[in-house]
């Protein structure tokens, strides 16, 4: 028997069962289930750093091990090939095939990508994973990326931030005045036009930045990540809760040519193990949060303390007005804006009176 | 080239990664790749129901398309081929090689199975996913099983469910003397004990039961599932939170004997695909809920309330006293509730400063 006609035997049972996944574009050649595919991932985090790091070096090995080795995947921190923010480019460029990144980072290139991360005071994690993979939202991310010749997938979750760390107490609105915070994205522009200047830094300079009082405060993660940065070395006051990201999604960006180039079998499962990342990686953030917290509680040196009502009032309303503006401006975040906001109300009536009405009668 | 030469050529790059899943023994046979498995896939759920019914299809489905077709599951429901609440004895027994069950239905025959679906006021969905695949928490399920023959994996989550329907008002702890009320398990332990009567009953005899006033009152799962049932239709008051299931996860449970004889790559993947099936079958839910709430919502014949604060505070302490007694004669109930309860305590730390901090703002 030749090895084409077997091969080809083996995965014809597969495509009994159809291309499910129109949206994504879907390889028919039943030809090639034997072919090894030996890909570069670019990533925007430090190797293996908890969480982030972890959560792409699983995907990689997961793929490995259940496509017994066709889909191999070498995954590079941020920087080792290309500059951490570069990884968006390069994918679609196809210089590499595959991407684990935040879609908030290609904010000023496509703005409308940010939906997809987090929005302040939006959708937290199980409401994000309910749009996405149920209420319509990964078909509007489809779409937004094709244009980049990019297949994006949903792929972890840090679960909700913290409001960060503050070598300045937040008493008032007026306190955010002249605050000088590390806070990228939306969250950073919501603090400018409350009073407060966002300054961006790249992570290797965030402690040193804290310590020396070149910025007032800064926001991370959570007690997992944080804790491994060093920051409760370098601040007072840990603030809760973490108004500007409720629950971020991360992405695995393929290049489409690299994604069409795989049989149906590898397609599936890479949708498939995009997938068990997101409940792997909140699961680890969820457990190492609640770990890490412990250690910062026991610290007496540090306080920690909600933002008080009116500042994160004031907050909210700011935070609507950004992406008001932005989707007058941008037809791509007008088109999610809208379904995403509807999206938010009738989850935020349903979250009310079961997740979080079950929370507080826990703590009766 | 033989078939047998060149197909374990290909598996021997899976071995490179090695086995990473010791508690669950692991095949170290790489000659086994192209050998197709038909297995048969028991459950107690009407075939296709929403969320229950369609995870475990969702699960046979990728299966079959991300092994092309080399692991295919046939589904039947409740009662198809066994009676619903026999899927742990027969996969046990190995009559059939995989079953999709919840863990409380073997209450009685091992009791502290009830920890891997849900606790009374215990963990909710983002906690269990942290205890089980970080906390420790699998460890402790697999070593339970493996007396039973049977490797456990989590497999779904309906997220948290509702406290019900009820014809009689609850305003306090006296108006639960005597209420005739479906509610299974746990939950109905504590029912019991605060004076009510807890009803076991198919599912297919509930609505009738309630219209007829056979019954006062029903839990069931959730918006998404309560008007697939009609029960809409047969109550006056829908009560919340949930306390009796925060955040029920799902098993899937594969006979020893099968799971042994699967090649590497196919134990990765039904590993990798169940926990898929948790993000997927919670986000199903989460968006089936919301949609189905505001259909209830706009229902003038059924008004929405809380349960009153110290009837919940009295289920939470009776909810404790039970569990305890358990673990006072079942000495796996002890082994299980000592660290569950350690976990819960540092998990709603955590979650009172994260998730519920931030759900609590965005209402202000």
């Amino acid at each position: 028997m030749k090895r084409r006609e077997f091969v080809g035997g083996v995965v014809a049972a597969a495509g009994l069962s159809g291309c499910s996944k129109p949206e994504a574009g879907c390889n028919t050649d039943t030809s090639a289930s034997t072919e090894t595919f030996q890909w570069s991932c670019v990533t925007s985090w430090p190797p293996r750093f908890p969480g982030l790091g972890m959560a792409v070096e699983n995907l990689a090995s997961r793929l490995e091990r259940a496509s017994a080795g066709r889909l191999k995947i070498k995954v590079y921190g941020g920087g080792e090939l290309y500059p951490a923010f570069e990884v968006f480019d390069v994918v679609s460029r196809g210089v590499v095939e595959m991407g684990h990144d935040a879609s908030y980072y290609h904010k000023g290139k496509v703005d409308a990508a940010q939906f997809f991360t987090a929005i302040p005071f939006g959708l937290n994690y199980m409401e994000l994973n309910a749009w996405i993979h149920y209420g319509g939202g990964l078909e509007l991310w489809r779409e937004l990326y094709a244009q980049f010749n990019l297949v994006p997938f949903l792929c972890g979750n840090t679960g909700v931030q913290m409001g960060g760390w503050f070598n300045k107490e937040i008493n008032s609105i007026a306190d955010l005045k002249g605050l000088k915070m590390r806070i990228p994205g939306l969250g950073g522009e919501v603090l400018r036009r409350a009073g407060g200047t966002p300054i961006t830094l790249p992570g290797a300079e965030i402690f040193t930045s804290l310590q020396t009082g070149a910025i007032d405060a800064t926001e991370w993660v959570g007690p997992y990540n944080d804790v491994a940065f060093g920051l409760h070395k370098a601040a007072t006051y840990y603030y809760y809760p973490g108004w500007q990201e409720p629950g971020p999604g991360l992405e695995c960006i393929i290049n489409r040519e690299a994604w069409d180039s795989l049989p149906v079998d590898l397609q599936e499962l890479v949708e498939i193990t995009c997938q068990s990342i997101t409940t792997d990686m909140a699961a680890e953030y969820t457990n190492g949060n609640a770990n890490s917290l412990r250690q910062i509680q026991a610290d007496p040196n540090i306080e920690i303390r909600p933002f008080p009502d009116d500042v994160l009032r004031h907050l909210k309303t700011i935070a609507r007005e950004v992406v008001e503006e932005l989707a007058s401006k941008d037809p791509q975040v007008a088109k999610i804006s809208k379904p995403y906001y509807e999206y938010l109300e009738k989850m935020e009536a349903n979250t009310r009176i079961s997740e979080q009405a079950y929370l507080d009668t826990r703590k009766l």
